[in-house]
């Protein structure tokens, strides 16, 4: 048996899950992992190193593998969207900015485009752009996002592309980390999900072991969103975003006081990126949602894959007629 | 066929649905209606008016219905659990503060206690405390509430409960206004809904027209966190709470300004209170979460109890295997 829904169908997938092109974290081996694994796994565009992001193809070899960008980064080094469709990617996701700059170029390569948004208004934008794919992402996301919950968003965007763009697909994004998470998502309305912050605690994921480790231990009330960590980087994210992350002593310190910032301070960002580099978990940037809460193994991306759409299946299965929940 | 879960076995019910019990809105017919339509309907003790919880329980007549109360609130005026304990409530409720103030006179009445809990530090405390239920609510509930996420909380406080009190149930609250909800809760780790919203916009609910169509016509963008409200009235809440309210210019101005006040500005409380009084959408306060996106009609609240709870069993019933999603 599999979970089988419109997007394993649509690209051929064995389960309906997505690794999330974590900047600096998703590289090719995990992307890799994800897709022999059955799922898609995608490469994360990041800030646009192109050196980095040519080694990450190669190192995915000849898995189907997609590339993930944010948007307002792309439109700065625009020849990075070459670079990645040159290396022939199952998809190009495009997130954190107006995805109309570059669907065309995309589509026309016959590429597909996954956009993802973060309101209903967003989720209009992507449809009008042509998407193929929407990313519904909740704001108990790690890394970058915006306000609204996974809880709501996936089935209010659900309503809106049956009503719209019913051939349009749909994946739920934020707070899924395990096969609860997958089967709710489902039946919410979404034809997949995208998962960040459970592969970020895989072996693969592109980070020193303390900060996987973090992740591990921590309970999901540990985290928070701020700008602060943009702001102390120089890094001119639009309006309205903020970035979900664990919790540390340097993190606190530079969200209380970022926002009364009107430069980046001399040495934080500094310190900040060779914390991270070291794994020194009290000052590096462990990009998790509240996700993070339900991860209990460090395991190779492929196990849980695999695991995940089973521990999925297994609850909707046993959910048939008679049985009590 | 029926959705049977814990909740319902333990408390008599047919449907695992419980309402909530909003301040001034969720008042005895309301209350009653939903647990004669055979989930549980919850009074809204609010801030503590005696002569208007009376006459509450006295229009849900013979209903078995509960009562919830905002722990802080009732600290300043205990006599109100008497009261309430007086009319052999199904349950109460204590959100917002320290149930272990209530948790023994409550429970020596062999009334069920159902302590709702905003993080893992707090779920703890309810455990503590003794709670029968648990209601793990996101913040994209309506009102008041905190920071994580629905879709998050559920599953990992399952798994707390599973670990060290496996008999205490748990309820989901935040972003749950239809069948997809419920049955994604239940996927998630619960044994039951508790839903706000969806009733706000019911027939019973104790608020103007104007203000029920305002959350009919609202898309789950529409919504807002702010604490600037509760500063306008000069309501203590504790740290950390903030109400999720619908926007409109007058919680806009409000929202932009209060942090910075040091007392209630002169007549804005007395504004909104004659705003919300009188249905103006303008300046009311539609004490809404982000699932008033998923709200389609007005109709009896008892007509939701019945078409959320079949809604939600035809999609997990849909889900045998073989099914494509």
């Amino acid at each position: 048996m599999a979970l089988k829904t419109r997007l394993t169908e649509r690209l051929g997938l064995t389960h309906p899950i997505v690794s999330a092109p974590m900047a600096h974290v998703a590289g090719g081996a995990l992307a890799a992992a994800v897709s022999r694994a059955g799922g898609l796994g995608m490469i994360g565009g990041g800030y646009g190193e192109d050196i980095w992001l040519e080694h990450q193809f190669e190192l995915a070899g000849k898995a189907r593998v997609g590339c993930g960008f944010i948007t307002w980064s792309l439109a700065r080094r625009p020849f990075l969207l070459d670079l990645a469709l040159d290396r022939f990617p199952v998809a190009v996701m495009l997130s954190y900015g107006d995805p109309q700059m570059f669907s065309e170029r995309i589509l026309s390569d016959e590429v597909t485009l996954i956009c993802q948004v973060q309101t209903l208004e967003m989720a209009r934008g992507a449809i009008a752009a042509g998407a193929d794919i929407l990313v519904a992402q909740g704001a108990e996301a790690g890394g970058h996002g915006m306000a609204r919950a996974t809880m709501t968003l996936v089935p209010e965007i659900a309503d809106l592309l049956a009503r719209s763009a019913p051939d349009t697909l749909l994946l739920a994004a934020g707070g899924i980390a395990d096969g609860r998470g997958l089967a709710a998502a489902l039946l919410l309305g979404a034809d997949g999900v995208l998962m960040g912050s459970r592969f970020f605690a895989s072996r693969e994921a592109l980070v020193h072991d303390n900060l996987r480790a973090a992740a591990l231990a921590a309970d999901g009330d540990a985290t928070l969103r701020t700008g602060a960590l943009d702001r102390i980087r120089g890094l001119p994210w639009p309006e309205g975003f903020t970035a979900r992350v664990l919790r540390n002593d340097f993190i606190d310190k530079w969200h209380a006081e970022a926002a009364a910032l009107s430069q980046p301070p001399d040495g934080a960002a500094e310190a900040f990126f060779a914390g991270t580099e070291e794994g020194d978990a009290g000052v590096a940037g462990v990009f998790v949602g509240e996700g993070t809460g339900l991860i209990r193994d460090i395991v190779p991306a492929g196990e849980l894959v695999a695991r995940i759409s089973q521990q999925a299946e297994h609850l909707l299965v046993a959910t048939a007629p008679g049985f009590v929940l």
